[in-house]
């Protein structure tokens, strides 16, 4: 049990904020934490289920005594946040966020930044496909990579910040916004738009094929409804946000989806064969870095 | 502890093989297993872990007397493979595969059959992404959907056949071949496609951006990786021999996909937001369904 901070704010009281304040509980990183939402519903959950230690519906109060404000929202209400926080946080405080994509955010912040507040932003890679405050834990961080994006901040105020991540149970990377965005776009944006098309086209089918193909979905088809099911704001946000690394990715897809199709029209087996030898030693690889 | 069948002979001792032969053993449903595979790497796998009562390196020799005969070999081998053992059969014994294409087997199949051999084809909608006799487990059928397709083969022998699967741990289901590969080929074919590809996307990155990719691969492209490790053989077979369904799903799939793209490029977030939604609902549908 390690105090890093006195108070801790957390705006957005969601999966992952509702995980931030009890695993900052579990680790005793801080005196207090704050949690603030908007809505009604979400604050009586959070109440019901004893998720801070005080819950303020309004942000500017939450945070007006925090030396750590975390914004746990999705990615396309950031900036607004940011723009309703800033104005009444402590000098020397220091601001982060959660979201899932970072050139966007950073853009979106900067014009509400202050010189006396310290702005890390910074994305935990870890989540469910539950939300909400109720879908929550202690240990959803626990070995898992939180990205850190110091910018330009004192490298004192970012190591202690860091300090507090690993005390959530997470490893620490550093990274820039562009490249993150970048790395993000393939492992996990991709990735969900393409479950969500998928899951898509099945809605589409006649009733009694779409019946059928969820009776019997294979493994395959079963990963990516789990995939589908995740919040659909947050992740609405992230393609609205990071458009452009996206759409590259998806350019590449497209292609190699091309020439896959290409290649079973053509009955080339030996091309089909070559791919799916290759692709398994990038599972191997995954398994080796111990992130399976 | 129920006998269904004296001698059950298994031709191809991979993981659906191997699976079998450990299941069958496990209620009791034969008299004796009698396992055949032409590779000798399998052939001593199978020795070593005692996957069978008896093993026959030679097909012909393995069905000679056997009431029912499984080829669990990759799709594009079943014809070879009943043109291999069909002479061999002793009249009135039943003859089925594993495959996971079923106009195909059934087109491949039809010129070795024999007025006095029941032909009931049926697919297991059971497996990993390990492949190989050492992969097998007794317990791989459990509660998962066992396809049956009857053709005009007699009902007594179809019935008794399904008590057979039964007894290996699955719930039986009867389909057209036609109606089969339009189902498989949303649920499964379709999805492992796309795995394929992504990853390969993935392996195509330039060297530092793969190896990010690979080592903060969240949860999305984890369980693609996961998917593009199975075995290269078996899922080239599936694409050559149930092309035609595969290839219309996929040309919904990328229609669906454009759409989404369109959409992220103009930044119309409630097109997103609204098929983000519906597909919650499928999951939700699979759950019900007891699939999860």
């Amino acid at each position: 049990m390690t105090l890093i901070y006195d108070k801790v704010a957390v705006i957005g009281m969601g999966l992952i904020g509702a995980s931030i304040s009890l695993a900052t509980r579990r680790g005793g990183l801080a005196g207090s934490v704050i949690g603030s939402d908007r809505s009604p519903d979400v604050a009586a959950t959070v109440a019901r289920l004893q998720l801070v230690d005080h819950f303020e519906a309004d942000a500017a109060l939450a945070v007006h005594d925090a030396d750590l404000v975390i914004m746990a929202v999705p990615v396309g209400a950031v900036g607004a946040v940011a723009g309703q926080v800033l104005p009444h946080m402590k000098p020397g405080a220091v601001l982060t966020d959660t979201g899932s994509t970072k050139t966007s955010v950073v853009r979106d912040v900067a014009p509400h930044l202050r010189d006396d507040i310290f702005w890390v932003p910074s994305h935990p890679l870890a989540g469910t496909e539950h939300s909400g405050p109720g879908a929550g834990f202690e240990a959803l961080f626990d070995g898992r990579y939180w990205i850190i994006l110091p910018l330009a901040s004192d490298e004192a105020v970012v190591t202690r910040f860091e300090t507090y991540i690993t005390g959530l149970g997470s490893v620490c990377e550093r990274m820039s916004p562009e490249y993150h965005d970048k790395v993000l776009a393939l492992t996990s944006h991709l990735p969900h738009l393409i479950a969500y098309t998928i899951v898509g086209t099945a809605v589409d089918l006649e009733t009694q094929l779409k019946n059928d193909v969820i009776r019997f979905s294979a493994s395959g088809f079963r990963d990516f409804t789990r995939i589908a099911a995740s919040d659909p704001v947050m992740w609405r946000d992230v393609f609205l946000n990071n458009d452009g690394a996206v759409l590259e990715m998806l350019q590449r897809f497209s292609e190699d989806l091309s020439y896959l199709q290409r290649a079973i029209r053509w009955q080339e087996g030996d091309k089909l064969e070559a791919l799916f030898t290759r692709t398994r030693e990038i599972r191997r690889s995954i398994i080796d870095a111990g992130q399976n």
